[in-house]
């Protein structure tokens, strides 16, 4: 995908001038990825702080106001130091006129882990362009975003350009590891900080493929269960007890069959009928979506795909329930040979869910299928399932002011519409900035499919940053008129 | 149960010296107890080493000659240090007379791993008189029986009394870790060291219960399987890929509960045509067996039983073949919840085999199992089946001459026909004997069925101790006679 070669008369300047920062872009992003901000490790907590350190330095040279690092305490257990602080959420603002809208724009300053040994080309930390490409963790995932909107306010400040709205920010440095505390965080602020948000813009996940921009309104949620099924007081040996005990395994994996067909159909009594009816509407956002088989089978390796058209891959990705098993505690689970009888075995599995599934009745329908097949084992064992957690699925209108600007703004930049796509993940913040704020939010990615967010050798396109950082600065301008 | 008060005239001076013994033979057991020789613990290897100096030292005293500790070589891999040495094998002759025979017997001087702080109410490697029991680790599991072969050497020795049979023996120190190297000593010896061998006696299991006195004439084997199912190149997020590809755990669970019914019925075609049949005289054997549910309830604190009779529980755990699913290997096995769609899962189950089910035979039904069952689910995934490892089953003549000298001393010392008992485990050196030295081979265990061999607080009643070196004794006399 080139960028657009006629933009708008109203971005020439704006874009040139974006252009003409790119080395400047670029060199922001290194400095960012070069703090090993990976949350996961408790040791690297110092960087995680440090990289938001750098965010306020950024913030004040760009003149952001009431920047704050806003502590979140001590972050609750498991965790090996019972006083490790959480990273601070970042908060600035800018600009404060009643008359223009106000856009909150989330994203994270901390990474996935990554080490040299795993197979990176580079080293991860580093910063490194080949070609047109920028290789290095969190090139894409989230830091290349979060620099992407400092980058389009420095655009405007150098063109002595105002924003065309409020503007505020809100990073946080715990996302790769449940964004601890942001909930509350959100909560507290709605009616504080936060106050006024007319809009909220994540910029965190990915085109669909390589070549196609898109926006995103949808995104599945997920129910995660555990079966468990105990037998005996503790493990047993196969030699002396196989044949006369009646084992937990023989019966867990008996109800893991029970729960999904090897082509994907869920046997879960009640649930298909929750699943909202396929409008034509919907039904034709699909029609102009650049994808197809090919690009599954390449994603996982493999000719492991149970649809073969576009559409049924892609709706079966996003708008109908899947179920997937994870695995069993308890059991063996090494290499080699071991001849366990477990006694306590808890099988795992998953469903994510759609509209208009309600996780309440979902649980419900759960326990009564594993009832009602754990009682055909006639079994002296007993199982029980549990829902271990549940997060909604979330649907946005995708012709509403804020997609409506983004897709404008694009336009603008790609010269092309933007497919309208959903996730079949999850993106728990989304829903909670919906509920506590009372706004819509709007998904605007600015990577490619191939990212490789959590994977060795993450990058970000050149012309996906720079070009990312265009649309960012259109995308105000047209939601400010909307 | 309590010793026979009247044991017949020609043993009366011999159980009078054992009991005027008691005091050393329960020193010497102490003795042997507090060197903790543990095989699976490479930092106790020079432990284990020393044990087997101890059993030269106390066979050196007792008049033994030919006293070898055989070098085995370094351990092979998996191992830590690469240099490790094998513990030796205590090889040595009491006797090496041409007209009486010779009888090997068999016993291993390391242990399981013990550490008061798993549970442990005394010292586990400080032998400890509680009433009438004696606590530490290998009290039973094996140092027990080894001792009490020199214990009943010592008895004769003191009396004057000349060993009626010639006595090989042969004492491992790698039982607990898969007794490496033994194999290849005992067919290297078979026409050397072990020229001459008549028969092999084996202590080194225990009674079915805790009141009545037993010996073993036959073992299951157990072939071990791996189901291996493929499907996408790497673990793949149920997020993105869950509905849209078949996963592999979907097909392995379903594979997995084809294989055997809650109630123990086994699935595999051709299995049930290969079970030797019950004959009336085999089944008789059962009848006085001192054994029901109870016993089963109590050894697994639980209501799990699959059979309420005595007959039905022993005939399955010991002549019928058994299915135990043990794990899964690739999957998500930890606590908590993990979205991860596994690219790779290895499912594992053991089949207890028993007369006449062939192992070539039975890995061909189990791979024709798969095979169809996988052919049914129509899955693009590959699914494979694998035997890991194979053990033959074990059944001797419980009426032969060694068999029957056993008993009478069994009757001599406790006053009673012991039960003759199989075991639904493998100890896999009972048929390298047979094979190697083409001799019969004799199960005779001291300790009782709640010794907790492998468990916390193993222990060995002081009854079972002192009688057990009569009834060796004994059995030494009758089988000379035979
Ligand atoms: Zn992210
Ligand atoms: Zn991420
Ligand atoms: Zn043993
Ligand atoms: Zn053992």
């Amino acid at each position: 995908m080139a960028p657009n070669p006629n933009p708008p008369q109203e971005f020439a300047a704006l874009f040139a001038k974006i252009d003409e920062l790119k080395p400047k872009f670029i060199e922001r992003l290194q400095e960012a990825v070069a703090i090993p901000s990976v949350s996961g490790d408790e040791s690297l907590r110092p960087e995680v702080v440090r990289t938001a350190h750098f965010l306020k330095e950024e913030l004040e040279k760009l003149g952001a106001k009431d920047i704050e690092l806003r502590e979140l305490g001590t972050q609750p257990p498991p965790v090996a130091n019972k006083d490790l602080q959480l990273p601070p959420i970042v908060l600035s603002r800018f600009g404060n006129d009643p008359n223009k809208k106000t856009v909150l724009v989330y994203g994270h300053y901390d990474v996935q882990p990554a080490l040299k040994e795993d197979g990176w080309s580079t080293d991860p930390f580093t910063l490194t362009q080949v070609g047109d490409v920028l290789y290095g963790r969190g090139s894409s995932d989230d830091k290349g975003p979060v620099i992407g909107w400092l980058n389009a306010i420095q655009a405007h400040n150098e063109l002595g350009l105002e924003l065309p709205v409020n503007l505020v920010t809100c990073f946080e440095g715990m996302e790769e590891s449940g964004s601890l505390g942001l909930d509350q965080l959100i909560a507290q602020e709605a009616q504080a900080y936060f106050k006024g948000v007319d809009a909220v813009t994540i910029s965190d996940n990915y085109w669909l493929g390589t070549t196609k921009p898109v926006l995103t309104y949808g995104l599945r949620g997920v129910n995660y269960y555990e079966i468990s099924v105990k037998g005996p007081a503790a493990d047993l040996h196969s030699g002396l007890f196989g044949g006369i005990v009646a084992e937990p395994m023989t019966d867990l994996v008996k109800l893991l069959a029970t729960l999904v067909e090897t082509n994907g159909k869920i046997n879960i009594k009640g649930i298909e009928e929750q699943i909202a009816p396929l409008t034509a509407a919907e039904d034709a956002l699909y029609d102009d979506i650049e994808f197809d088989v090919e690009v599954l089978n390449q994603a996982t390796g493999s000719q492991t795909a149970l649809y073969k058209t576009k559409k049924e891959i892609l709706q079966h990705r996003w708008r109908y329930p899947s179920l997937s098993v994870h695995g069993i505690e308890g059991a063996f689970y090494e290499a080699g040979a071991k001849t366990v009888i477990p006694a306590h075995v808890k099988g795992k599995f998953s469903i994510r869910t759609v509209p208009n599934i309600s996780s309440e009745k979902l649980t419900l329908l759960v326990k009564q299928h594993i009832d009602s097949e754990f009682a055909k084992l006639g079994s002296p064992n007993t199982a029980t399932v549990e829902l271990i957690h549940d997060g909604d699925y979330w649907v946005s209108d995708p012709h509403n002011s804020q997609f409506t600007a983004a897709s404008l703004a694009t336009e603008a930049v790609w010269g092309i519409k933007p497919d309208l796509t959903r996730e079949g993940g999850s993106i728990p913040i989304t829903l909670t900035f919906e509920k506590e704020l009372k706004t819509d939010v709007l998904l605007l990615p600015l990577g490619r499919g191939d990212d490789g967010a959590h994977s060795t050798n993450e990058k970000i396109d050149v012309s996906n940053y720079i070009e990312g950082v265009k649309t960012l600065s259109a995308y105000l301008h047209y939601y400010s008129k909307a």
